[in-house]
């Protein structure tokens, strides 16, 4: 397997990691992911978590799946492009 | 730095292993990537390229940036969740 391959399998195993069986983030899950999975991207603030969290529950079932998951995933991986190749903004 | 940490950094990396200095990737290089780090997940035909090419080129410029490329990958990622957790499907 590729190193992209193995990539984007860490990433669903992070998700299940936290979602458990239920196969969705609760709030305190989703937190609990951040802080200990992406703590060098992200410092989340209760009142941050709280308009992110809002954002990603596009169905408003006040869970995220992995649909709503793999947005943030995209947002920060875009992020951290942008921050490593500075002068490639466009 | 984290898996998951790990992983961003390599798509970011993957990215820039096809497309260079310039930083969007020609219908060639889209190719090369898929064939050479996504073998195991999708098998590209030409029509088929042809078509995810247009979808991802969201701008028309006949290039794909990051922020276009970080579609393909959330699409690829979250049809190989569907695939390895069937019974979440929801």
């Amino acid at each position: 397997m590729s190193e992209l391959e193995s990539s984007i399998i860490a990433i669903i195993h992070v998700f299940h990691k936290y979602s458990g069986h239920k196969c969705k983030l609760k709030k305190a899950e989703l937190k609990d992911l951040i802080n200990n999975e992406m703590s060098h991207f992200i410092i989340v603030k209760n009142q941050t978590l709280n308009e992110m969290f809002a954002d990603l529950d596009q169905n408003r079932d006040l869970e995220i799946d992995f649909q709503e998951f793999i947005v943030l995933i995209a947002m920060v991986t875009s992020a951290c492009h942008d921050l490593f190749s500075p002068d490639h903004n466009h």
